[in-house]
């Protein structure tokens, strides 16, 4: 299934007991229209606050119903802060984690002197002006494979830190909102946020643009920037070998995604 | 003042006993920084769910304070979902409401198959593609002076349905939101909704695109469409005389406001 999500509302997307997460309304909602309790597989789990506009998830059922069957029995179950995009059978060995070949985020953040009411869980606010061209420069340093421990959060679980990141780039739109458009064959935990913290810091001109290289190279979280907080955060899309055919919706530039090779 | 505002969770502007509005929590927020109780007027009252980018409000009061600290003071006492953007000095002749030469307003449709949960609150969902070139041809008839007795609420007050309509276009985003964007010297009770009903249709092709005209020509509000759900509504901002030179943000294109010449 494909999945949009608000996450200003959930503590994020892992079932914990006494808290509302995302997980947790979808394996009600789907197990409802299965009629027996399931279990579902992101492809990228998300912290309390960070949005979903097309999440993967996968699960195990004995039911048979259409794709629409499932689209529609699943939303008119869950809360208005989540939807099912998607639905689509998949054979026995994929996984929504494990079969993906790369993830796309957005980080979104609002240039403004005063805070925003229709931004506020949408965006991050800055005060100040951000120098777009150095965060440009900045980014071009954590293109490519590299060791990311100095963007990866201290309880980060991953065996390697190693990551290779096919773009990363800064656009701004008409209305003055600047996107960080960053893919990868995956991420660590907080890459995003930290690597935006990082950004942010350079666009204000409080560190040197090459301070991302610096960061690559030292393999020390402890010297890294500010984790940039989670409610401008976006999973966009994984991908996926094309032999399942998701219907998947949200684009990436497939130049980008073919960057890789 | 210049203020924003997510109406999500508000009955509207105007003050009413019993229920949150805009008007309310503003009036009570300023009054604290002035020190003083005191009253807000504003350009466009809005109804129950419809957003503001730059609703321009004025007040009077005998606190001296400066431009910042009458926005910094506001915010501080203002709920999330509402802030101050801009305040500034007026002369004793300025009404936010009748000083107004001008007003914009924009109208947010998302073509989808689904229900979205992000913008479950800031664009109107349509299941359907819509087709925008009809929408466009519709759109033309209403630009310029005319008798808008077909596109009013029953409710109205104003005692006169002519407006000049200035401009009506159809635009599309990179993500594929629609948005019709409208300006005129002012605007009936539901006119912009009632519009986008009618624009929505014609898009749908379940009317011609001369329906516009000949509503337009009948001057029946019951042979009208169906007035569009408010969520999907944005007051814009409000035109005024150059010389009491408001700090405004929110552009309209100029072309635009000077095509009423």
């Amino acid at each position: 299934m494909g999945v949009e999500y608000d996450g200003t509302d959930f503590h994020g997307w892992q079932i914990q007991s006494g808290v509302r997460t995302v997980q947790a309304v979808l394996e009600e909602a789907i197990s409802r229209v299965a009629n027996h309790p399931l279990g579902v597989h992101c492809a990228g789990r998300t912290d309390t606050g960070v949005h979903g506009l097309e999440q993967v998830l996968h699960f195990e059922t004995t039911a048979a119903r259409s794709e629409r069957s499932w689209v529609l029995g699943a939303n008119v179950n869950l809360p208005p802060d989540v939807a099912v995009r998607w639905a689509h059978p998949v054979p026995d060995d994929f996984h929504a984690r494990f079969s993906a070949v790369a993830r796309h985020y957005r980080y979104r953040i609002q240039v403004r002197r005063t805070r925003s009411a229709l931004y506020r869980s949408r965006a991050v606010w800055v005060h100040e002006a951000l120098d777009l061209e150095r965060m440009r420069e900045a980014a071009r340093f954590l293109v490519g494979e590299h060791d990311f421990t100095s963007f990866r959060a201290v309880a980060c679980q991953a065996k390697s830190p190693v990551r290779r990141v096919h773009y990363l780039d800064v656009v701004e739109d008409e209305e003055g909102l600047i996107t960080l458009r960053v893919g990868a064959n995956g991420f660590l935990h907080h890459m995003v946020r930290n690597i935006a913290g990082v950004l942010i810091a350079v666009g204000r001109s409080e560190a040197p643009v090459t301070w991302t290289r610096e960061l690559l190279e030292v393999r020390d979280r402890t010297l890294g920037g500010v984790t940039a907080p989670p409610h401008g955060l976006y999973f966009v899309r994984a991908d996926y070998p094309e032999r399942f055919a998701l219907p998947q919706v949200e684009k990436t530039d497939p130049l980008q995604r073919l960057s890789d090779d």
